[in-house]
């Protein structure tokens, strides 16, 4: 965080435990989250990789809830409350607003394709007129390859001339630099925060005059990615990009959020970690190993936890 | 319907009418879904075609209630149940269950894209044992283009042979008549009941052995769709067929749910139909009027409401 109040850095979207009945695992969920806040890394609860869409609306407020009620800081939370029906995403949001949350990471509709930007403005300014807060500051979340329903410029432009103080920022997850490019140079100037969606284009995206990035390796790799966010104007910070990279690159093999479970069952020596709710499925066991391995030969450790070890994921 | 207890013939995913704050009118929803009975139209209410996935889990509950409280009987009714998050897919469709529907229309979860088959498998197992009722009637939602998650063919067959009595039928909507094809020879004999996604294929389908078509266009062309599904036989079946299939060209042209809520509106001469939820918009007066002026040309009625007539839409 910097001197302003907003979200700034890096933010994870942090990976939600299960219980042996695929129920939310709150106790271990604040933990994780206690470790991702003593590497510097923001809570950017209910994302994608935190299979929040295969969560309800009802437990994602129980786990807000219960990580405000833990004492986790509410200026350090970003939850994702962007749902297809607009009241699920009007009483997550406002949850998030009376828990005076930095701010939410809003998906558009997606079950609908190929609809209008009149729809999708529509969509958020439904949401928005019916939160009623103006403390609300929203993150709209592109990320195209998944949601299928893609963010605009054009949109983007419309939202914030109509919402100003609202319309906070984006995470940018198309992958597509040139994107995140435009949005750096046309919106960031007015104060629209620009989130790379991964550590990929952390160094970049600061460069640019972005805000940071929100990044699914931020579970994992999160002091490494943290330091760059900081020391992102010091000759090494190519370097340092260098080696999120290569860590990156351990984990892009593999079905993203399985994998971040694995290294942290592996690390933490916990093997409820490893529970996914369907649609997603663990990593086989040779997938684990694959992965593990990999990270062997890597920068890579998560301080606080423990150091993974060959030997421990083959026992 | 048929001597059997189980759906055939033709159902439509039941348009929802919204009130000017963009409720769900269970008032007029009933009205639509009486007319719809009275056309031999069974009830696939909360489809695409619904803005299901526009509604809350509490809306969709209420809904139901409603129309079970109205009288409606639920052997004609087949809720859509299957939502991203698998606690959701069990409220509703036990709710379903408890009303005694004939049985539930479920996508797959389809927030996560590129899911595997054991994923998609354990999601519907997930929901069926949560459900734990031996009455369950499943049909499985395949719309590939909507859902971006597919239903394949070797997914039925899991399904099947692990769930026999409960896995009870599809809906193709991929509009490829080869699948549907494959579906009807590989899996209709064994009593898993195949729908096709539009009246297009109705015809062929039934020819192949299958249980009808679920349909969004028999909101409004309703009984002569139903009367091909019953004629289906006759000698003039193939020009019924080509007759229904000029009024689907008629509807095509536009986004379909807000077709079918302008020529409804137009019928009834009852504006509160044209209401959509965001992210889906109402046609513009442009498209209202070609499509109105498009469907006076053809053999369309609504018997029952009106008789659209150029001069009332340009009034």
């Amino acid at each position: 965080m910097t001197s302003t109040d907003h979200p700034r850095g890096v933010l994870a979207p942090v990976v939600t435990p299960f219980t042996d009945d695929l129920a939310p695992d709150a106790g271990r969920l604040v933990r994780h989250c206690r470790w991702l806040l003593d590497q510097d890394v923001g809570l950017a609860v209910f994302g994608t990789n935190s299979e929040a869409n295969s969560l309800s609306v009802a437990e994602k407020i129980e786990l807000l809830d219960a990580l405000v009620e833990a004492g986790l800081p509410p200026s350090r939370l970003m939850p994702g409350t962007g749902c297809c029906a607009f009241p699920d995403t009007v009483e997550l949001t406002r949850r998030a607003m009376r828990h005076r949350c930095a701010g939410v990471l809003m998906l558009p509709p997606f079950y609908y394709k190929n609809v209008t930007d009149d729809g999708l403005f529509a969509s958020y300014a439904e949401v928005i007129e019916r939160v009623g807060d103006a403390r609300l500051r929203i993150y709209l979340y592109h990320i195209p390859q998944v949601s299928q329903v893609p963010i605009t410029l054009l949109l983007i432009e419309r939202l914030l001339a109509r919402y100003p103080g609202t319309i906070a920022g984006i995470k940018d997850s198309s992958g597509d630099f040139a994107n995140t490019r435009a949005m750096l140079e046309r919106f960031q100037p007015q104060g629209f925060d620009v989130f790379a969606g991964s550590e990929s284009f952390l160094l970049a995206t600061l460069q640019g005059g972005g805000a940071g990035c929100i990044s699914a390796v931020a579970n994992v790799n999160a002091a490494a990615i943290a330091r760059l966010a900081r020391e992102w104007q010091r000759p090494d910070a190519r370097a340092q990009q260098d080696a999120v990279d290569r860590v990156r690159a351990a984990f892009i093999r593999f079905p993203m959020p399985a994998a971040l479970k694995t290294v942290i069952a592996h690390v933490a020596n916990d093997d409820a970690w490893k529970r996914m709710r369907p649609p997603l499925v663990a990593l086989t066991a040779e997938q684990r190993t694959q992965l593990v391995d990999s990270l062997t030969t890597l920068d890579f450790a998560m301080p606080g936890l423990a150091e993974p070890t060959r030997e421990s994921v083959r026992a």
